[in-house]
């Protein structure tokens, strides 16, 4: 995923999109393998994205198609393929009935919002009618919230999902220098799961959200029993919870 | 800044940290750059740590300096400078005595988190001891937010800070749509200043804020009294503010 904005790297704004579209790529088992955020500035979109999109399957962007002066990602995209960047016909005529509708002017600034790089086909935008924007594997979608939800929901239908990959969350009330060592051998007599513990700091102690992951439900559910029996081990022989634990 | 997590990449955990990292740089008058976000893989830590750091002045690292197997952050930071990955003397010592008044075993895996590239110097942890490492312009801190933002403003004081970057927000009652045009002109009339249009959409329509960022008072204002001259041309000629709105 690439998101695009000066206000994510300011701290004016503080991102929403990079947690959706992992929850949801999650959901339909893609794996999001790296994020970038960049600046509103031609090279660096250029860059990230010409280095992302020939690295993984599917690039999805972020922010910078709206019908500003700092908007420049349908720019920055035809860039990186060589196309022209134009005044798509299809979007021009939807926003133009739209704004009629409204009885509203379709301004300079407004018609910004139909460039795309020629060719590009569309992603539909039922919250404000500008539509993103497709170019090979990369999906262009805008950065506010609710608009840049709505258009991950119209494009998942025509994602490549991989075989979904299963997870069960543990609760573990021992910090992780508690459950290191134990867990290393756990990971390694199950190789076909993926564990990760992730630490949680409550102001006083720690404690721990053990993450199983597994494209199969019969090693899944191996590995979330033997950290189960270590949980109940740790319980019964040494501190009790939530004591003493620590990262 | 690099943040360093597959919990962040599968959803599971929204990171917190960027944007408290931008919040912090931005009024230290450092300007954050780019943000990349890797799963807890070697290769790509490596990847992008060697990527960043050759680029930037600073590169600040978030995640896997835990005590946990997939911890491996000191082992890729160690990789990608071509140093030895050891048990630190002094973080041994300083985790050592913390268990021992603790009367807590300090085991193999604690005992993971006194792991950095031979010779780094340490970022002091005042929340849960286990020291963060600095190597050349790599500050590399912890993924839990309370003791990633102790490390920041361990390390703030010395960091080169740039002349401070100025801001004004104006709230506007328009939608991007609206101010687009005469928006650009404003910033062409005003090249000592960078503004930025923020969409929001509160569930009916848009309005904007307007931020404008210099290093100078006078362009600041100058640029900020020619925008809200701008706003009150439009409420006087147009819509009345917030019905007919756009992005």
């Amino acid at each position: 995923m690439l998101a695009i904005g000066d206000e994510l790297l300011s701290g004016r704004t503080k991102d929403k999109n990079i947690g959706h579209l992992a929850d949801v790529l999650t959901v339909a088992g893609i794996d999001l393998k790296e994020v970038r955020i960049v600046a509103d500035e031609e090279d660096a979109i250029v860059e990230a994205l010409n280095a992302l999109r020939q690295r993984y399957d599917y690039v999805f962007t972020s922010g910078g198609i709206g019908p500003t002066h700092d908007d420049i990602t349908a720019d920055a995209v035809s860039t990186a393929f060589g196309l022209p960047c134009v005044h798509d016909a299809e979007a021009m005529r939807l926003l133009g009935a739209m704004y009629a509708r409204r009885e509203m002017e379709f301004t300079e600034a407004r018609q910004r919002m139909a460039r795309m790089p020629q060719g590009a086909r569309h992603i539909s935008n039922p919250v404000s009618t500008a539509p993103g924007f497709i170019v090979e594997n990369v999906y262009v979608m805008a950065g506010v919230p609710q608009v840049f939800q709505a258009m991950v929901d119209n494009i998942l239908p025509e994602l490549r999902t991989g075989s979904r990959m299963l997870s069960r969350a543990l609760p573990c009330p021992f910090g992780e220098g508690d459950i290191g060592t134990p867990l290393t051998r756990i990971q390694k007599e199950h190789p076909a799961t993926s564990i990760g513990s992730y630490p949680k700091y409550d102001g006083i102690r720690f404690s721990t959200e053990i993450v199983v992951r597994a494209r199969n439900e019969s090693e899944l559910e191996a590995a979330a029993q033997a950290i189960e029996e270590m949980i109940r081990s740790l319980r019964a022989s040494r501190l009790p919870p939530g004591i003493g634990t620590d990262a």
